[in-house]
């Protein structure tokens, strides 16, 4: 008998008819001879309604009494998936993070999981129940008090219990039929991945896909946690994140493509996973800076104080003539202003002339293991856009990537044609679904 | 440093606003140098609410399921009260019912406090904090599962936190000014009572009287707590329940006289302590039932059996000509048809010749600790009765109180010539707020 971890988002339990839906789908999983833990997230908007209430008490909510209050949220949605379950005749019961043995550190609304202790559930599990647990909340066995994960935090939740309980597979249930080759509300043609490492599947994520949480991902990649990201909206098969760094890759590989073969489809290891892009970002350039080792170091000291999460840095090479260098980074625009701030602050001891900030940018990152073994991927990638007449501002690279940064309202034509050029496309329209899975 | 426990209803904290009130109130009762905790309901109609949900998933949800859903309104509540308080300067901290130590048996939906180890709380109040506690929840030990105690669960809650604390007094917040001699919906004149025995207060609860529920009154006996029930609208000092089976009534007693008197209120040992009236009852009479002995016990073992809640139990004299009887008793009006059905199964068993089920019946009932040495309140209740017309239907008495019944229609007016008679009317009519503050 198989284990399965399955996760359902806010989006698929947003009112009591989807949560007889979901409860239908858990069942049929069960009925089909598989044991069944569920991670889940609170009903539709009620986190941000919660937040929201806390606003309205105080404008700096205190974090140990919003962990407190945010967590209701899961308690109502996992206390109506099992009542819903129970009444369908199947035996299930709900656990908080606490009760499931989520133990985390005490960084209120961003704890990370230290320890899973899952004993209550593997007991419940043993006696036949169907287990279903408050995704995105822990316990701090240091405080002794509740914690949530922050974002991503439900996700997380599901791959730590499947790691914990080695499950067979994760299931991540979203409202798209899987990962895509490219975000289908930018590219139409993107078409549905059918398997992924998890390192395209990290590096997709961090650049920008929205499907699953980097965090999942990691947590996943570390644990040789396989993931199954599918639809909540139909049993198709989605796409299948396997792990290469664990001893049996190329033995769930090969059973993948054989399943994939049965089912009539031509199954080649494509170089290139996917074409991902991202508005979030802004770019700031500490322009004049004395081209003197030790420049960089202490410009980026400054930044690391503010938090910011630094994405690309780019530094020119410097003109000759004058001994100076520009150094451009992107980061997430909601941090900008604080950054600005502390560079300002340390201007005349740095002894750069000036800042530019550009929140117009969009960042367009290929993806793909396969371009570690084919040169000549950075030279499509460029001639693709510039043959559409896109200009490139920034490129960065990694061994599995290369992202560049464009005009923010290029960047969706920069996916289409980029994806069009990789051979990415498919047949048809994808079909997007309403609402955002998480 | 005195102790003192709080408890604010559902209606006390129904809005962000409402929860900045109270916390400004509970500031101010550590400002004058009090250490503080508090139970709190889940805000304004939240439990209904979440019923409501469960409802739409499932007709009847799982009890075990159904408790984790409910204990989430608290969570809610208590939150938003902390971190209103945090905001104000204060330290605060929420707990849970099971963080709290409240252990219950596992009986959900109803369960009983077996146990409360306050271990956290005392901690944090040692530390300063004031401490805000979920009201209505606990937790069993047997079956490590989270349960709610039912009807009257915040009041016991705070009662069971001021008991394991000793607390020198528990406060109950409510809507109106205190514990009146009659509902002052019903009887315009009532007017507010300075203090009370909890055998009299015990007695109204039991009859009806809606500001303080029987389970509490009966724990704060049971343990000696001292309660206040008082307004969370006004300052004025409300109604204080004085336990008089513990050593020290007397004392207390002198010393509220002592208080009371400083605000030039005269203080006389009041015979009737109040007038309370039901409309929630209905009546059944078991007709034609032979007059022999064992007949009564057999009949009300197959009521119990239903677990119908018996209030006033009458047996008519048996006619000398038939040798037979008929046997009235009340019970709350939901509970009706489950007895007579229960009743009608054995019919032929018990040889009763019918059923009459009568749900248009008032109950009023007179309370007061100074009737035990007063003869004669007995016969100016049914003369105070008699000159306003209405009809007594039953009689039932224990020793400090009297109730009778009534038609429906006639019992407010019977509370009214009953509360004039026995010199309880005020001078003013008393003010009534909205809401119900439980």
């Amino acid at each position: 008998m198989a284990l399965i971890v399955q996760k359902y988002g806010g989006s698929s339990v947003a009112d009591p008819e989807s949560i007889k839906r979901v409860a239908k789908r858990i069942v049929e999983t069960r009925k089909a001879g598989n044991e069944v833990v569920v991670a889940v997230s609170a009903m539709g908007d009620t986190t941000d309604e919660l937040i929201d209430l806390a606003h309205q008490v105080t404008p700096i909510p205190e974090p140990r009494e919003l962990d407190m209050l945010l967590t209701a949220g899961e308690r109502i949605s996992m206390a109506l998936l099992a009542m819903a379950i129970k009444s369908m005749g199947y035996d299930a019961r709900s656990f908080t993070g606490s009760q499931a043995g989520m133990i985390t550190d005490a960084r209120h609304g961003a704890a990370r999981i230290v320890d899973v202790t899952p004993g209550r559930i593997r007991e419940a599990v043993d006696e036949g129940a169907i287990v279903i647990v408050a995704g995105f909340q822990g316990f701090s066995r240091e405080s002794r008090d509740i914690t949530t994960l922050g974002r991503g935090g439900s996700d997380t939740t599901a791959v730590a219990l499947a790691a914990a309980l080695e499950a067979s597979v994760c299931e991540i249930y979203t409202d798209v039929d899987g990962v895509f080759t490219s975000d289908p509300r930018v590219v139409p043609m993107a078409k549905k991945i059918d398997y992924i490492t998890s390192e395209e599947m990290l590096e997709l994520a961090a650049s920008g896909a929205k499907v699953l949480h980097i965090r999942a991902v990691e947590y996943a990649r570390r644990h040789g946690v396989t993931l199954h990201v599918r639809s909540s909206f139909n049993n198709g098969e989605g796409t299948y994140v396997l792990n290469e760094t664990t001893d049996d890759y190329a033995e769930k590989l090969a059973a993948l493509q054989g399943r994939l073969q049965e089912r009539g489809k031509t199954v080649e290891e494509p170089i290139i996973a996917g074409v991902a892009t991202d508005l979030s970002e802004a770019k700031i350039t500490v322009v004049g800076v004395p081209d003197v080792p030790g420049k960089a170091a202490q410009i980026f000291k400054i930044v690391a104080k503010t938090n910011a999460n630094i994405d690309m840095i780019v530094q020119n090479v410097s003109a000759a003539a004058t001994s100076l260098t520009d150094i451009s980074f992107t980061l997430p625009k909601g941090d900008g202003q604080r950054v600005l701030q502390a560079l300002r602050a340390e201007q005349s001891d740095v002894g750069f002339q000036s800042l530019q900030y550009d929140d117009q940018i969009g960042k367009l990152a290929l993806v793909g293991a396969g371009m570690r073994s084919n040169a000549g991927v950075s030279a499509a990638l460029f001639d693709a856009l510039f043959t559409a007449g896109i200009n490139i501002e920034m490129i960065s690279t990694s061994e599995i990537r290369i992202s560049v940064v464009t005009r923010a309202d290029t960047v969706a034509e920069a996916a289409r044609v980029v994806h069009k050029a990789f051979g990415l496309d498919a047949e048809t329209q994808a079909v997007v679904y309403a609402g955002t899975g998480r």
